[in-house]
């Protein structure tokens, strides 16, 4: 398995593989991998011939105050987990190479950002979609999967590809929970024992919310109360925000038409986890 | 001669040159070709086996008062000129394809931006390097020709590249100039005959600055006071800027160590015309 430090050396690889008539699929992720990466990874090495995983930890998502700093870091362990998924390649250019002196360009994207984790995380999804865009550059995949637990996340991507004409199939996987419901995430290690507990709140009032919805209920307002009841009712949930919003637009919805996605931000303790639901009437 | 004007169809066509093995340039234009824009074909087709122009009219970067709807169109003899330059493929999208409903993504370039055209045109190099990142990405060129008339736009586009680590060689190209020294433009045939006569101004006085530099003035208050009086002298101009910058900065030098540029935006009825050269100490 190749490991890959540089642009140069990134867009030397991609060019031989998409001479070689070579279809590649990239995975970007921040590292600290676990099963919801690697499922990812499946999904595209079923699309691709050529599997390539990038590791960055991108300060500029990071806002003042967040933890860019603590965020895990593991590169060894995320080395062998790759290679023993199958990948074939690794890029994990350092952030001199990513940001050199004189770095200037941002890519924004103005509608789908402005709501959910964009309302208290206002310079969040630009550095998302700056770095993505640089990745799609370096590695120029044919495919590349993204995880639905950041559900504007995919939503703010597949809008950037569109409008910007990036010719990349942008493809969604479905979160990976654990045994309990928990949605995997790397920020789950900052749990205590009893926040790691409490948070089991969020996975479950998003299910019984489904439930509701398919049981006739079509009030969000409804829908938000009993999930925020319920996350506060831990006494250890401090919650960024509930909403059931329009799954293209992302805009708040007060009522289910036919479908909309649940999504929410709770911090336990220093970690800020998200999660969500996409809720159907039928 | 293939004219291609969808997103789609552009991707599909230079998906199939690169898949032959074949260096693709493209030539980035407003239409309303003139020699300028003919040394760039011709300057990108030595370069590449697949030359595409592209003709866009952008609107996003213009700015409200401007000539977006004014600005000249002549399809069918852009299409001769390009076809007799041996151009293989106009890459020629509507603004509806280009920006259709719910459009809302820019590619921003912070720094570079700001002076010359950037103080009286703020949103201008947004929509630059906006529709140019929408090009890049639908035709894939290996190279892309640009004319150094426009100094800072090149600057521009190629600090976006670097940043966003495209794959792509950004070739710039000197002016061409009537046989009396005005700069060609699209924008030229806006003058009346008298704005015309008055507009030689701009080329002339440049030329005087350049031999200041070389006799040793290295004042740019001086330089730039020459150019002013010569340019006011004929009673005509309406100056937008004269400025002396730092060639990659871009930012006012007021001595020139060893080289800088010149340029100038001037109004001469409602044509805004731009020049620039060059300074070299020695």
């Amino acid at each position: 398995m190749k490991i890959v430090r540089t642009v140069h050396e990134m867009h030397a690889f991609s060019k031989r593989m998409r001479n070689a008539a070579k279809i590649v699929s990239l995975v970007p992720t921040m590292g600290f991998l676990h099963e919801g990466h690697l499922s990812l990874m499946r999904e595209a090495e079923k699309r691709s011939d050529v599997l390539v995983v990038s590791i960055f930890v991108n300060p500029i998502q990071f806002g003042p105050g967040e933890d860019y700093e603590a965020y895990p870091r593991n590169f060894d362990r995320d080395k062998e987990m790759v290679e023993r998924a199958g990948g074939d390649c690794i890029y994990a250019p350092s952030v001199a190479e990513m940001y050199p002196e004189g770095y200037q360009t941002r890519v924004q994207v103005a509608q789908v950002t402005q709501n959910l984790c964009g309302l208290t995380r206002p310079t969040h999804f630009d550095g998302v979609t700056t770095v993505v865009a640089k990745l799609f550059n370096a590695v120029t995949p044919h495919v590349a999967v993204f995880g639905e637990k950041d559900f504007q996340q995919l939503r703010v991507i597949k809008q950037m590809v569109q409008d910007l004409n990036m010719d990349i199939d942008v493809v969604g996987m479905p979160i990976v929970r654990e045994a309990d419901g928990l949605a995997m995430s790397s920020r789950n290690r900052y749990l205590s024992p009893e926040e790691r507990k409490a948070a089991l709140s969020l996975s479950q009032s998003l299910f019984e919310a489904r439930e509701m919805v398919l049981s006739g209920e079509k009030n969000t307002a409804v829908l938000e109360n009993h999930v925020r009841g319920k996350i506060e009712s831990t006494g250890m949930g401090r919650i960024d925000y509930v909403k059931v919003c329009d799954t293209l637009t992302l805009q708040d919805c007060s009522r289910i038409e036919d479908e909309a996605v649940m999504a929410l931000a709770v911090y336990f303790g220093k970690a800020r986890l998200i999660d969500n639901i996409v809720l159907r009437t039928g």
